[in-house]
């Protein structure tokens, strides 16, 4: 009889993260991030399985948010379980969770600092996240309903300085299952049911009215879709910074010059790019600056007819003297 | 007392199509193409009113596709209507409508086929197609749901060829105001109620769903992310094409070769827009050809381990030999 090997969904899991990790050396700590649901849960255990083969060393994070009763008892079952499964040191992160920017936001703001500090702390070369393809999918839509661009579409990245997706083309059904065979019982977090949350409805009304409506491949299709518009963002970027060198004819300090003969040249995908970097280089917040902002600096480009000034964030503005395109703060004298 | 104006979504109308006619020589004609529909209904109309004052000629083409029972009548007062609004010519094109590719593929095939002839005919310089911003919306979706990339996020063209879409900025509820205030009676196509096509599906479930899950803005900002991935796909389509030119090293008939150390420079989304191109130069057929087809080739450059040639659609293929990669019919000697 032929060995039995494991569970379909626990071997595509494990392959995950061995691919993720292919190029990490020998004797280096990776650390999996896990809440205790499902998706962090079936990354531990695979970490927990394919480090010592790959001779690399492996611990757990787990973030107490304090946002529920008994979340500490919690954290500590899921640092308790990552030591049953082999991962050391398996440590839980208390943070307190602020309000700026919604409450989503404020707790995700607090998690990566943790995360962030620990890993120095352990000295971690890698930070693995559980995210799979549903959330890349759902990520694309509530990209997409912002209405920002491709480079909104692309949705998270699979490597990200230390921090590392593997699960990013699997579907959350895998991790469910991988979860299952291997008698590991996933906590269900009730913030994930509450639909005042964005994320919660696209989750829980959005996709499955796309599957029902356009095919049950949609949440493959957005994820598809998120890595190809990665793709063309890198390389529209990499054009952009090095078409900005040949526009800018002085950078200094807080004002760019930009020559209007050479940013008229570009192709509008280009160009406006170009622009957006000029403002941000003389010192516009980038969060502040918006495509308007880029579409009226343009105008002095594309549809010149001796406009004034343009206001940018910051308290810069834009304008062009002759043959040049100035931003710096405003009044440009 | 101030003149009294339009109504506010009439001028709205008006503005958008003289915008998308401002660089039409005088004396040429437009034609309107009209289903008697809202959005071509108001179209017409706008068209009817702008043309003169540009000096422009303008003429209206609606197509009786004999679909329904008593479309050609309605195609006749589509006609009678517009000879009312100073619309001459106003001709009925009458289609039969095959079968190939499914019924909206075919109607559109048959609608499109019997324009491009008819405006050849008339001598016409433009036909206005009157898609909206609910229009461009729920092809976006569509081709988000097909996961094809950014250029199929990049919706309809405003311009392309002879066709231009002058309402892809404003809503259906405008077009709708329009034809309301002008005294104009649309037609409500039976088909636009029938949830076998999935347009109709993305119209009446989809889009209400994602507009009262993520907000209102929705379709403005479905619409939004078709212009920027346009430019984007443009603008890379424009970087593939300058850089195939660097790698060819011969293209001569059926064969081409590409030097493996100039497309290993380029980043991703480049170096496989050109391969595309260079399979597509050697002779695959362009619809064949599928993303999978182009990374598998992708993987003779960047995961070179001795691979076999790769079959291409059209009975090529593509194989690495030393520092060149040929696409050619196969067996390649």
């Amino acid at each position: 009889m032929a060995p039995v090997g494991p569970q379909p969904a626990v071997a595509d899991v494990r392959r995950a993260v061995r691919e993720a990790l292919a190029d990490v050396p020998e004797g280096a700590l990776v650390l999996a991030a896990c809440s205790g649901g499902a998706d962090s849960l079936a990354l531990a255990a695979a970490l927990a399985f394919v480090a010592p083969r790959m001779r690399l060393r492996a611990g757990l994070l787990t973030v107490d948010h304090q946002l529920q009763p008994g979340s500490d008892q919690r954290a500590q079952t899921v640092a308790a379980l990552a030591t049953e499964l082999g991962l050391t040191p398996a440590e839980v992160l208390t943070v307190t969770v602020g309000t700026a920017g919604g409450p989503e936001a404020a707790a995700r703001e607090a998690r990566y600092t943790a995360l962030a500090r620990a890993a120095d702390r352990l000295r971690a070369e890698v930070v693995l996240l559980g995210h799979t393809r549903d959330d890349q999918a759902e990520t694309v839509l509530l990209g997409l309903a912002r209405g920002s661009g491709p480079r909104s579409l692309s949705g998270m990245a699979p490597v990200a300085g230390r921090y590392r997706r593997p699960l990013l083309g699997l579907p959350r059904s895998t991790t469910v299952a991988a979860c299952r065979a291997q008698g590991l019982t996933p906590w269900d977090d009730p913030h994930n049911e509450d639909s005042r949350y964005t994320r919660v409805r696209v989750r829980g009304k959005v996709l499955p009215v796309l599957e029902e409506e356009l095919g049950p491949g949609v949440a493959e299709a957005l994820a598809r879709t998120a890595a190809l518009a990665r793709q063309d963002a890198d390389a529209l970027d990499q054009w952009a910074e090095s078409a900005y060198q040949d526009c800018a004819l002085s950078d200094i300090g807080a004002s760019v010059r930009l020559s209007v003969a050479e940013v008229e040249k570009l192709p509008d995908a280009v160009r406006r790019r170009v622009l957006r970097r000029a403002a941000i280089v003389a010192g516009a917040p980038s969060g502040a600056l918006s495509a308007g902002h880029v579409l009226a600096v343009d105008r002095l480009v594309t549809h010149w007819h001796g406009q004034k000034a343009v206001d940018l964030p910051g308290g810069l503005s834009a304008i062009r003297r002759y043959g040049t395109l100035i931003f710096a703060i405003s009044p440009i004298p």
